[in-house]
């Protein structure tokens, strides 16, 4: 059906599904980014995106228990030091939450994830699960969305500094690493996908988990979007932002 | 932590659940049986259902392969027939998916699932899952939302018959046996979590089944109500009614 692609047409069609399904275009990361959140909704992103974080290390285990090589196994290894961190320096997980406590959230109501969005759990499960069940390709496949990341955090960080002044440089750092790490991953991860995708069904395949992975992120913006924006439904038991609301970019 | 529930209190705590938490609460639920959505959205309605539905088997088969005993296996056993059928007599799925052909769907669209939306699918993925990984106990409570589905049932198929002409009896009949089948189903399974839980933590985790089992239905309205009410944003790739959207229970 399809027809077998050269690894630089892999490429471009990898790069179509970023220019029209990653979540930089949608909604929810306009307002955010353009400084049209009040610190509540700014509060509802930190702790659903907590949840995503801190299972990004289960997510990278589940598919380093399954790589054939002791090469392979290393190269994933980095992933789970960048979450996960080292004695004296945090990974990404412990940046998210310091983002979280931030923006005003309560560090013990972030760790326990048990406010978030049942939309956030279920899609980010469903990554998981994505990454145990799928081929090693597939779940190597869906990593690919950081092809796209370094320009949202660059607009994400810099909007968010010029628009809410009760955010610092500090309270981002998060990202600061992001920018170097994610290029380093995506060199390996594309190159892989290129090689492996040795059949017009396998880069198929490759082209569905990027397609699945867009979605994971997608769907927790239309979440988000829908319970603090509009038409504003928060769901049973889900995160309520405290009555004092404050007008977007200002302090109260 | 929490006391021990006697049975009745037991059920009494899981009626409340329903009382908070069930779907018909859901927005979305009182503008499909008050008459007030057009085809289209009743269309996706019934296409993102029809993944729900289809999957119930697969649900109900991943807990009968862990079931220890003959007597629960045909217990449980008789929800398959219902879902699948028998080879004179179609089961739920193919009467679901009647009903999504009925409001006007391609079958070849319903059956493939590919226009869902994302959402749907990992609130799903998220049910069949949580019975495939949680203990038996917290597995049959899951499916204890049937104590609630009666009510649901009469108010949606009354409202929508006396709210949209180009709806017939012919294609709600997949609601007819679940109002017999529904309230069998939990005589056994309600008698089982309360002869079961016999401790106050095995209460408490019956009591979180319920409400997870509660969310999965709930974002999957979330989901509907964002993609096709309000503010209406369709995610990348999902279905989207035809131009001609009719007005609220008339026919073109």
């Amino acid at each position: 059906m399809s027809e077998f692609l050269t690894p630089g047409g892999l490429e471009e069609a990898l790069r179509e599904i970023g220019r029209t399904r990653y979540h930089n275009l949608h909604p929810f990361h306009r307002l955010l980014h353009g400084g049209k959140l009040d610190r509540g909704q700014v509060q509802a992103w930190a702790l659903n995106r907590f949840y995503y974080q801190s299972r990004i290390p289960a997510k990278d285990a589940a598919l380093l228990a399954r790589l054939p090589t002791a090469e392979l196994r290393r190269e994933w290894r980095r992933r789970l030091e960048d979450h996960d961190g080292h004695e004296t320096s945090p990974g990404g997980v412990a940046r998210w939450k310091a983002l979280a406590v931030g923006v005003g959230l309560d560090p013990e109501a972030v760790e326990s994830t048990r406010l978030i969005l049942p939309a956030t759990r279920f899609a980010v499960d469903a990554y998981v699960n994505f990454v145990r069940e799928r081929s090693i390709l597939e779940a190597i496949a869906s990593s690919l969305t950081e092809m796209f990341s370094p320009n949202i955090i660059a607009e994400r960080v810099s909007g968010m500094l010029a628009n809410y002044d009760w955010i610092t440089q500090d309270t981002l750092a998060y990202f600061t690493p992001r920018l170097t790490q994610a290029p380093r991953d995506v060199d390996f991860a594309l190159a892989y996908v290129q090689q492996h995708a040795d059949t017009p069904e396998k880069q198929q395949a490759v082209l569905a988990a990027l397609r699945f992975k867009c979605d994971v992120l997608w769907s927790q913006l239309d979440a988000l979007y829908f319970a603090y924006v509009e038409p504003g439904f928060v769901p049973p038991g889900a995160f309520t932002p405290a009555p004092e609301r404050q007008a977007a970019g200002t302090l109260a």
